[in-house]
């Protein structure tokens, strides 16, 4: 295993995809009026890509379009003190092509949100790291 | 109870506040090389104000310099598909006066990422909002 500097496990990219797929809710984290914003969405990968939906004319519809996003997992245990985190960066797009539209509604992607979310946008997986906290018999 | 427009609980302040004190693990969101990062990080609110330690010289210190941030924490729960979450924004600082850091220094802030953290880092909540998904009747 890798460790970075400060001791925290360095996740291989194989392991980061695994990780990304294992949870149902990541966090955006976009910029919306010149302030930084953080919006968590019901996500599904497809593709090796993360596709979730929004409500048209929604600030989370608008600030991710065509915009360099960042997409963040991780799962923590306040017992154990340990957790991973992986993080994604990558471009936004609204998807309009009817072809992907219609694959992407077959997809078991169900918003825990009330309301019309029929906007789907996916985020290329241009760049993902993730660290693992573990407990070392050191620590 | 107040709805948004895609009907979810819009939460107040002071239920926003209660939260955020009610988890040990918070998502920093910055800018770091013109591109956007998520960090989660251990932190406990002080007088009002969220506080984390890092590395001296990590992206972390570095980006979160007199910069302005979000800071996310949420909880979801896939068994009901409900879940809240709440986003500050607001400036952060790296603390430097000796009084301050000795007060700090008192709090129960022990970062479960290893590695020595010596840096404090306070962020102003200068605006907090939540929103939390309900189940209601006609889900």
């Amino acid at each position: 295993m890798r460790y970075d500097r400060t001791g925290l496990e360095v996740l291989d990219e194989a392991e980061c995809l695994r990780l990304l797929g294992s949870v149902p809710v990541g966090r955006i984290a976009f910029t919306h009026d010149a302030l930084p914003a953080v919006q968590p969405v019901t996500f599904v990968l497809n593709g090796g890509s993360v596709v979730f939906r929004t409500r048209e004319g929604s600030k989370l519809a608008a600030a991710t379009r065509n915009a360099v996003v960042a997409f963040e997992v991780d799962e923590f245990d306040a017992a154990t003190r340990t957790g991973w985190n992986v993080t994604v960066v990558g471009r936004a797009r609204v998807v309009t092509d009817p072809d992907e539209l219609a694959e992407l509604a077959a997809l078991d992607l169900r918003p825990w949100a009330p309301g019309q979310r029929d906007r789907y946008v996916q985020i290329s997986v241009d760049l993902v790291q993730g660290r693992r906290i573990v407990r070392r018999p050191r620590d």
